[in-house]
């Protein structure tokens, strides 16, 4: 359940209540694609960065090791060793983005694994059940993830077809929940909203969705090769229909400038593979603005990647032996990067949260926001 | 300085004080040739799997990131963080083996970097210069490892030249250790013996460079190609006019059935890639033999690697888990996996000094030796 607590303008600062723990919003939620955070963070290292909500895929997942093999080690938080709260996304995005020779009928999508070729069969009914068999804490509604750009027919169609699966999504999530062998009977459902970047669609399927009083409402279809202005004219156009008491969830959103104008516009939630992605190239984010460690001038530098930073690598390593490890191409160096920019993201969440709770979230974006995109 | 506490039958329980600790042995060397342990393990790591001495390569960090750099940066130690014994090889054996268009002469060897194909060129004092450089608790002599097989005439003129070699390292040394800016003034210095499989070429060789009371002695050159009987052949003509009241240490060896046999032998310390390489790979100890982790039978398996083991993937994760990492080539996989390889050979050594100071050792190889080579 989702309490929101205060706002300053548009900016909530709110809680989402669930069976693994009370999620405090707005939040970051950490990548673990395959059941691991891309880099070698292990469970013990999330707690280490902050972490409140590990989000795992329900594409990757039941295509390896599958959904099978997690129902049976006891579901997701067993295997992976995680107790906090996860989101499981529906497979759709990842069906439309990484899967080859798709066939989109009204029952679901048929696909290719973008592992071996093997054929798949994935509807609403069937993301449901795997999202059930991993167990999550949120499970999202398997959607048609659309192309930008998009032909607005095609998208009016599509959103229809999305709104049709949604209801069906619902009815198997309220029968799975049911059964007596539920790993989480208590699984929550987010609806998505799509409707590419025509404004009217987005609000037709904004209205019709929110009809189904679900646990929470995400915005998809973003973040897709449209620009970030574009972006928030969708948020900014979406949000006023999202229920109020329900929590907002903007996907795959994105750079530390990006959260915070979802989070002026109404945004709860996020996730984003940037912070793991980057740092695996040494681009480092700070309080300062953007760090590109491969830089020479790092060679010798004895300081930490940023001083004001609490995370464990700035605690013990200097940017001279980061950037060493980086150019060596050593294993550790991804790990001990990840470490430091999951942590500035869940970081920079908690400062947000604290500095909505203070009534101050407005001075903070206007002295945070032209620095924090800076490459410094 | 190398104490001998107990003897029994051959094998020796020891200690070697250091200026950064005192050193238990037998003990095996955790291989972190650039700085970092392969997969992924931290200098926290390496203290939670028991680590006693870190092995670093002179050789890889000449090239990168450049003597110059860990020295700037306060030498290794400040470097990588970690306050304990460093050995670094004297880049002998990788100009050798991993570098290209080699010319050897009696001032050094010329030879191109395997990672850009420079043009470089090392001998006894330039060695000398990158240990001293690097701090290294212990450096290694700058001596040619022979190819094998390896011609008789051959060996006989390498070994001379490896003497003279040794003696020019050991005024070096000297030399080094008396400058005011020395960054390991207390550096010690550890000879080679070679002689490919020649007995008498060993025996000649290792009783003159035993002369020159050096900190210990290595024997070099083997676990090259040969079998594990002729390596203990070389062990067994050698050992015997190996000084006594030093430390002597059996370079790139080996599997635990190698390491028991070579301490049975009367060798002190070991290193090797294996336990880090074998564990990427998914091949791992354990004390009822080797296992193969991505064996099928593993798919839903939730014992750890090794119910007896007390090492952090053990006590958190389960095969099914750590087998699903591997499959999916997640980083993850690597580090803990190589943790639990490194803690397997830390408590091996362990285990062995255990057995020494009890007087029980005998009966410890009896009983293990048939089983630690095992397939399970």
């Amino acid at each position: 359940m989702y309490t929101l607590l205060k706002q300053q303008g548009r900016a909530r600062r709110g809680m989402l209540e669930t069976v693994h723990g009370t999620i405090q919003t707005p939040v970051f939620m950490n990548v673990a694609t395959a059941g691991a955070i891309k880099g070698g963070l292990s469970s013990h290292d999330l707690t280490e960065v902050k972490c409140q909500v590990e989000l795992c895929n329900t594409y990757h997942l039941h295509l390896r090791p599958g959904n099978d093999v997690v129902r049976k080690m006891g579901g997701l938080h067993k295997f992976i060793g995680w107790e906090g709260p996860i989101l499981t996304d529906s497979g759709g995005f990842q069906v439309f983005s990484l899967a080859k020779l798709r066939k989109i009928e009204e029952i679901g999508v048929t696909f290719a694994s973008h592992i071996d070729g093997r054929k798949v069969f994935m509807g609403p009914e069937e993301s449901m059940q795997i999202q059930a068999d991993l167990g999550a804490t949120i499970a999202m509604a398997f959607d048609e993830c659309i192309e930008n750009p998009a032909e607005y027919d095609y998208t009016e169609r599509s959103i229809a077809r999305t709104t049709r699966w949604l209801m069906r999504c619902k009815d198997e999530v309220a029968r799975l929940n049911a059964m007596p062998d539920a790993i989480n009977p208590k699984q929550m459902l987010f609806g998505i909203n799509q409707g590419s970047t025509y404004e009217d669609l987005r609000i037709r399927h904004m209205k019709e969705i929110a009809e189904l009083d679900l646990d929470g409402y995400a915005i998809g279809g973003l973040a897709v090769g449209e620009s970030a202005e574009e972006m928030y004219r969708i948020i900014d156009i979406v949000e006023p229909h999202m229920p109020e008491e329900k929590a907002r969830y903007l996907m795959g959103v994105g750079t530390p400038l990006n959260i915070i104008e979802a989070v002026r516009r109404g945004v709860d939630m996020f996730d984003c593979v940037m912070p793991s992605r980057n740092a695996r190239h040494g681009t480092l984010y700070t309080w300062e603005g953007v760090r590109v460690l491969g830089n020479a001038k790092y060679m010798t530098d004895s300081e930490p990647i940023d001083a004001t930073c609490g995370c464990s690598t700035c605690q013990k390593y200097s940017r001279a032996y980061l950037r060493h490890l980086l150019v060596a191409k050593e294993l550790l160096a991804y790990r001990l990067l990840v470490v430091h920019n999951m942590w500035f993201y869940n970081t920079l969440m908690k400062r947000i949260r604290d500095e909505l709770d203070a009534g101050t979230f407005d001075a903070f974006c206007t002295k945070y926001l032209p620095i924090l995109g800076e490459r410094i």
